[in-house]
């Protein structure tokens, strides 16, 4: 099943405690498409300014990623700065300069209304929304978001999760929406809200799938440098879908495995800054990886 | 193989955001001792004030927990008074009253020096070090300390340290000792202070075990309700350090479990105040939530 993504294509600029990089390859779409594109094919939907540069593009066309939805406009590309102190767990945005992204109105090609798996990357609900009126039938509806958006388009954003069967946000998002500081008690009051599946990511703590059958817990993999947390959360949402999209079926099993290879792809994300990890990387990689995770967390 | 345990024995004062209790009982050679006492037999040394309530000696005395090494003295029995927020991992201090502790100086009961397994709780290293000295042939040494200790005692904690086989603190703490924020850095620098494992507590988010063959990486059981944290970390230690004692060999696979039956332990006794949840609980208990939590984190 190929994957349609609509999410935020950025040109970031970082600093962490291991350093610090201008204007590179980032955005929710970027990260999660690029991330699912070692598990199926990948129809992307964003928009992006003049400016973008040509070697960016470049790098996406090099893997099974369509790019016939991306548009290219007048104006600037959406940009992002943020930083990261010791707790990289936690950025701190230094400034956003939504540029073209205000205006994006995203249009799918025809061919791309057909898709049964949408991913809706952390941007405005409202177009998360948008896009997926646009989709004629789709089985799994995957969605993220920020604290951004639930601080300011909540009304849109329980509009879309009522059509959401996947949900994939962080812990301290999860605290936010359901106004419980428990994590298990806002997992189950995010149930409610109407997805059937909560996959709450807790950085380097690992993650925690909640549906009505209950809960699964799994440790992070254990990484001795961490350069930048950037993208994590769609990488993660890359491999967990990607992993989905590739099997036959959605079951406990293949939602907990998804939760795993999330998880793994995210551990080598963050092992270098903007995609310069993911673009050395195999699928022998990541099947080593998911092994040697299996012996980690064994018992 | 019974365990040889010494540490505080506390009349606690607490407040989380679930209730408020006063002069309960507490303190490292209790929650351990206690917690080990439903794997195998305990040895417990520690000191108490004559005011400490009979009561309380009576929870104790109707487990297999040996008290011939618990010396009544004249004066008042140590007191810890602490409040947690939101955050459950972190206590804050707001009075510590050694009392009694401040001249404790224990002596061995003949039969507790051919202990083969020993727990040093939380207590000033210069005491653990002088327990360690009076017991003939230890074979498996477990150490657990604090971030007052780190600061004011490192000297005597790193001769401590030499001399134990297992060393079992909490992320800040051993961030603190190593001076290295990645955990996993943390630990292998642990390492060459003079342990062989490294169990490093992580609270809700589960536990870490390092040696030199690597890393073994486990979520906490999730929990929807925690009452009092009080005592989660030397719960964990005696179930971790009870499941060694009474398996015939440490091995790879029982420091695994052990480390599971640890965090066990631990989300029984956060359930409530005191050893009130430990009071309730039988083997079976135990079993069904080893089970249980197997199931959670199988993929």
């Amino acid at each position: 099943m190929d994957i349609l993504v609509v999410g935020s294509v950025a040109l970031d600029s970082i600093q962490t405690p291991l350093g610090k990089k201008e204007d590179i390859l980032g955005g929710s779409a970027v990260y999660f498409s690029y991330s699912a594109s070692f598990f199926t094919k990948v129809k992307f939907v964003g928009t992006v300014g003049q400016d973008f540069p040509a070697g960016y593009l470049n790098i996406l066309k090099k893997r099974p990623i369509c790019l016939k939805g991306l548009q290219q406009v007048k104006g600037k590309t959406f940009r992002w700065k943020g930083r990261y102190e010791d707790d990289l767990n936690c950025a701190e945005t230094l400034s956003t300069q939504l540029n073209v992204f205000s205006e994006f109105n995203p249009v799918l090609p025809a061919e791309y209304k057909k898709a049964k798996c949408v991913f809706m990357g952390n941007i405005d609900p409202q177009i998360q929304l948008n896009v997926l009126k646009q989709v004629d039938s789709p089985e799994v509806t995957a969605l993220d978001t920020m604290n951004f958006w639930i601080e300011s388009k909540k009304k849109e954003l329980l509009k879309v999760l009522k059509k959401t069967n996947i949900f994939i946000i962080n812990d301290g998002e999860a605290r936010q929406l359901s106004g419980e500081t428990n994590l298990l008690k806002a997992a189950f009051g995010i149930l409610k809200m109407g997805p059937r599946v909560v996959v709450i990511k807790k950085g380097e703590h690992g993650s925690l799938l909640i549906d009505k059958f209950g809960a699964f817990a799994v440790p992070a993999y254990p990484l001795k440098s961490v350069y930048d947390p950037t993208g994590a959360g769609d990488t993660f949402a890359g491999g967990f879908l990607g992993h989905l999209a590739r099997s036959k079926k959605i079951t406990k099993n293949t939602l907990r495995q998804a939760v795993v290879y999330g998880g793994i792809m995210a551990s080598f994300n963050v092992e270098s800054f903007s995609l310069n990890r993911l673009r050395r990387l195999t699928k022998q990689d990541i099947n080593n990886r998911y092994r040697e995770f299996k012996k980690i967390t064994n018992f």
